[in-house]
């Protein structure tokens, strides 16, 4: 039931004049119907694009159609951020009644949206890539809503978007530590943040500043945008370890790079935590099944997507998405990877720190 | 552009009679509208259910529609492989000019079924579980092709399926540790194994008993089907350790599992490959970021997903689906957990073993 695509006439007839087709050629062309001749839907589109034409509705805003499409960020494979989003917008959208379509941002040329006008998609979810400006003008031409999940950048002005509180998300990894007595704290932190990672990186400075440390620059060591993450990461430990005065605890910008860190400590002799105390970022597989266990913070990435879901489904086409950023609360999730500096008292410490699980 | 249901008129006739309701209604619950009350549907879906009911279509088998459905196994988060599945799945889709629409197994209700009808879906792919004997019913009634990807357990018979030569894949695991002069291997196996945990178990003792070494039932330990892999796995690793004559290499059923392995080992102090040699089975990303790095037989998950959905959109709807069960190769990638026993030769064994990557 492809939702029926009333289009504006005056504005319309200008776009065809324009174009030199004819109007059912140029509603063609909106509707993405394939019976165009290349060269035409071509020239119409360039003419839609130019004039910023879009589509009107008879009747106020329909009904969100049965089906949204969920755009995951490239490459789909390996990551358990994408399971974990594909996982919280399956989840909403069957509590809501929709479908899910499902492609990778890579995959989305104009051929792809103009299938989902045609079919009459009820908006689209973007994990991690924003649209690009183009994407956004199609979207907007054809009063198509659009929500981003976690994204990577600073979102598009006026896009409606769910993230996570990563300020506060680093602020509580420091907090635990300096809570365990800890005041040589150092941090591995992407190379080229994005928008999670500066904020988290923000909130980790806000807390060692604020308990009145100094903050040492040698301490702030960056994993590189080119090199696998636990590489990076392995790295980075051995040089905080050659220091001459090395940290007692260590905050790591994603669980994804721990075995890295694990693996320089475990090179060294040094156990986790007593050696070094370790706090992850994200609550990925990997901090359940590292050994110790990975003292962490979750980023609620499933209800995130829910979120956005559900939030999608309630913006009408077209309608305003501006000012609707939604940041969800993290969480501390204490397991065996922290203790009082130098395991003066070794489990207890960190056992009794609370939010263990 | 929902595919014109065309129904069979007599057939639907003796249903509608059996029902005691009219054939535009009989013809209304076939095609998954809603605008028929709960009662007269359930009526009517009893009655085609007894009766067999199938839908016929005018003028041959239709194009392939621009629709599939994946159902992943539940749950969908976390899973490494349910990522692949959509990765591969996707890519393939795109290359088919197909749109993929995903939803959980749990969620395939009834009602799920009749709006995939509704639609017109060219095909369904089931990941990890296989359709219920009623579901298998529906789809035959409405001549939706289907193909299982990588199935759990036996595939229903004459269901079209596409997994991995796993037998191959446990018997290239042992052959590997053998040609590094390993006589002691053991085995990590699930309690309650599925096809692929049942073929890579049977191609371990193949290599094993084949190289003329006896069949040790302390050496075969099994991972519990409700405890979490790794913690299973740590325990299973201790007990092997603490046998009369512990062995010197072992084989894990699942790459997910090592973290177990890598930390009763370490908790006993020693390391690997020297202390013991590991094999994994799968290579999930814990195997790339593992520290050393695992030594491991790849399911080509993402390739068998793809092959799947080739198969599908190749099978006519209502097609026969018999016979066509793929296999695809597995293949062993050599990293740093093995070396010969003792680490007589420490690292030179294993990288010259071909593979490496």
């Amino acid at each position: 039931m492809p939702r029926t695509g009333s289009t504006a006439g005056p504005t319309l007839a200008v776009v065809a004049r324009e174009a030199g087709v004819s109007v059912p050629t140029a509603s063609k062309v909106v509707n993405g119907r394939d019976d165009v001749a290349p060269e035409t839907r071509r020239r119409v589109t360039e003419v839609l694009d130019r004039l910023g034409y879009v589509r009107r509705r008879r009747g106020g805003p329909p009904k969100p159609h049965g089906m949204i499409d969920l755009v995951l960020a490239s490459p789909l494979g390996g990551g358990a951020e994408g399971s974990a989003v594909l996982h919280g917008v399956e989840r909403a959208a069957h509590t809501e009644g929709l479908e899910v379509v499902v492609s990778a941002g890579r995959h989305l040329g104009r051929d792809r949206l103009d299938r989902l006008a045609a079919r009459g998609t009820a908006g689209v979810l973007f994990h991690g890539d924003a649209p690009s400006a183009a994407q956004r003008a199609w979207l907007a031409r054809h009063r198509v809503p659009y929500v981003l999940v976690d994204p990577w950048g600073e979102p598009p002005r006026g896009a409606a978007w769910v993230g996570a509180a990563d300020r506060g998300g680093g602020r509580a990894a420091a907090a635990h530590l300096l809570a365990l007595g800890h005041e040589r704290i150092a941090v591995l932190a992407a190379a080229a943040p994005g928008r999670a990672g500066a904020g988290w990186l923000a909130g980790w400075r806000e807390a060692v500043t604020g308990a009145g440390l100094p903050e040492r620059a040698a301490y702030v060591r960056r994993v590189g945008a080119g090199e696998p993450g636990p590489c990076g990461a392995r790295l980075r430990t051995l040089e905080l370890l050659e220091l001459p005065e090395p940290p007692t605890a260590v905050c790591v910008g994603s669980d994804a790079w721990v075995p890295g860190v694990y693996g320089a400590l475990a090179e060294r002799g040094l156990r986790v935590p007593d050696g070094m105390a370790v706090v992850g970022y994200g609550d990925l597989p990997e901090a359940r099944w590292a050994v110790p266990g990975l003292t962490t913070v979750r980023r609620p990435v499933a209800e995130m997507a829910g979120a956005a879901l559900a939030l999608l489904a309630r913006l009408a086409p077209g309608g305003a998405a501006d000012g609707l950023p939604v940041e969800l609360e993290t969480e501390l999730v204490v397991r065996s990877s922290t203790a009082p500096p130098g395991g003066s008292s070794p489990r207890a410490g960190s056992a009794g720190a609370g939010g263990q699980r």
